[in-house]
């Protein structure tokens, strides 16, 4: 997701917030992939905000995208001046609201953020993993998730929210575990990918792998590959925002200057944006993370694991109530395969609503504080929590 | 231009065509670029077909765009079997008839196709450019265009065609020398980059200069930045195709496989179709020249140049007569930059022909047979003709 989100420290904050870890699949009971590869153990690293309540009926999962984490809301210390990276949907009184609901994020499997991913080590060579890594899917993912939750003593999920990757994972979440799942929120997400999405993917992986410093993927003891990552990362960033967002915050405005540098330096303001967020993404990601995530959701379709290659079959495995969003400038997931997602849903009978909403912010409209999501989550999980949960 | 497109070798081709050479700016008396740089000699590349007519009145000029070539249609041999890159539109009987017109096509500034460009040795140094060469501009290359056209004894041009970066070249033309353009053709182009436009070419170029073989643009004695010019072209080759070709091209095909390989091998169709599109492109074209040229496209902006900031005031300095086409899926140059270029044409009351044609393909449309395109541009090519060369 983009850094192109401002976070404001606010009074409904759900305050101090503790990073957790919960370890599982020890060997030799090891979790057995998708692909028939064993992995464990299993670190998931999480955080929680709210109250469960005694019945445990106010469950809310989150699940982020490619390049976020665990942390959803509120700060780590009184110092910390950025908040999670939802912090303007959850909190008391927010869209997802802390005062009812016990909201659960952990960082997905394969990623950097504290979850096992292809930085950890592996126990078998007590080195990094590199590409020893297994490739992990979404379903992989979501039953990693599965393990978490059941060890917080949780039988039954009132809603999954999820955007983008994230919205894939609640999306199988619905059909994996249907009793599980009462209600889904899927944002800005697809039930697969389109050629476009996995050609944008596949080229970004191809700058980090085209990056000598990448070494196969064994890069852990020396120097990394920035440069490849942070190509990678400005393909990604361009696919988040959209023409009109662009033209808006960008335009043809120059960066310090009055005229063109008449060389290869950053002259339009553009460049210079997309050069410092491939930059700061380096920092804090690391890419077999983004060669992993981004693999798993080319792979993903719901049509391909549930449907026998049909997505009306595919829902027929869940009961779940879903409210579905698009946002009209989304193009990496426009909003005629959300459509396509409530037709599927709705030729099973299910309980769907839809909204598309418009923003110019492309696919990162999600991630924005905007009063109409805000609005229509906070009803959706109300009347939800009041049918069922009550 | 996309490798996409499949030529046919055909019986109304042009025949046999030989590249030529026009040597001109000897120093001292060199070209005075835009940036106030001076470059000398210059060598263009060019070919023509078709017969010039005793008035020199039935002269088209053809502009190319990023990747192409003096090479537009015909054939180098009699066993060659690739005609140039718009055979289909040029030849005897076709939308640009070489019964009727006498047709030039010069390779651009800063390419690497047989003109001047950072690749070529720099007689102060004799070394080849590199970074060096100065940054040119879509006026330096008409410059230098017109420079041709007048050794070859032409003082008007029928018509000038281009489309993407050919047709900022055509447009640059009939604002500055407007007494040598009768008519413009531009196709699938634009009067200035877009933010979204000059995000993509900046990625491309980082994803060159991040290659360590590039070194600083001085690699032509060692090794060649192909990994990074790849990827460069990747990007490109995206932003010429659209979401629904990909889709009816490639969808979700596997690449000779039943199931998914489970590590970083070509999965898709469309991911072994980029790598392939990616290495085919490092074979011909040299990585600075690519750097240079999306540079000056980036650079391009009627209304900076000729206009004081308005588009209208640009088209006020020519009297040429336009045909205007743009293809509904091409979401680099959309239509709604065409129409905006179509209004300042006609505030300025020029005689304006506009065309959005439908077409799945994306930016590439333009390359591609096109029945309704031929047509367009030959009825255009008629009437102009018939109104003032005959």
């Amino acid at each position: 997701m983009s850094e192109y989100i401002e976070h404001d420290k606010d009074k409904n904050s759900v305050g101090i917030v503790k990073k957790e870890f919960f370890t599982f699949a020890e060997p030799p009971d090891e979790m057995v992939l998708e692909s028939g590869a064993r992995l464990g153990p299993i670190t998931l690293a999480y955080e929680t905000c709210g109250t469960l309540n005694a019945e445990k009926s106010n469950v809310i999962l989150i699940l982020h995208a490619l390049s976020g984490d665990s942390h959803v809301a509120g700060c780590y210390s009184e110092d910390d001046e950025k908040p999670g990276w939802w912090d303007n949907m959850v909190g008391p009184g927010k869209g997802i609201d802390t005062n009812k609901y016990f909201v659960i994020c952990s960082n997905i499997l394969g990623s950097c953020m504290g979850s096992t991913g292809p930085c950890t080590i592996n126990p078998k060579t007590v080195l990094p993993y590199g590409l020893d890594f297994p490739v992990v899917t979404i379903g992989d993912m979501v039953d990693a998730q599965k393990a978490l939750v059941e060890h917080l003593g949780i039988k039954k999920l009132l809603a999954v929210v999820g955007g983008s990757i994230g919205g894939m994972q609640l999306l199988e979440w619905s059909v994996r575990y249907p009793e599980m799942v009462t209600a889904g929120i899927p944002l800005a997400t697809t039930t697969r990918h389109s050629a476009l999405a996995i050609a944008f993917n596949e080229v970004a992986r191809q700058a980090i792998m085209a990056d000598p410093k990448w070494k196969g993927g064994n890069y852990y003891f020396g120097p990394k590959p920035d440069l490849g990552l942070a190509v990678a990362r400005m393909i990604g960033h361009i696919t988040y925002l959209s023409d009109e967002s662009m033209r808006h915050k960008f335009g043809r405005r120059l960066q310090d200057k009055s005229d063109f540098s008449f060389n290869f330096d950053a002259d339009f303001q553009v460049e210079s944006y997309l050069r410092y967020q491939g930059k700061k993404f380096v920092e804090r990601f690391d890419a077999n993370s983004f060669l992993y995530i981004t693999k798993a959701a080319d792979y993903y379709d719901i049509r391909r694991a549930h449907g026998n290659g049909s997505s009306v079959k595919a829902f027929s495995k869940t009961g779940a109530k879903f409210l579905v969003v698009s946002f009209t400038s989304d193009w990496l997931y426009p909003t005629y395969q959300s459509r396509a997602m409530v037709k599927a849903m709705k030729k099973n009978g299910l309980d769907v609503s839809f909204c598309e909403i418009e923003a110019e912010w492309g696919h990162d409209a999600f991630l924005l504080s905007n009063a109409r999501l805000t609005t229509l989550i906070r009803g959706f999980l109300e009347r939800v929590y009041n049918q069922t949960a009550k």
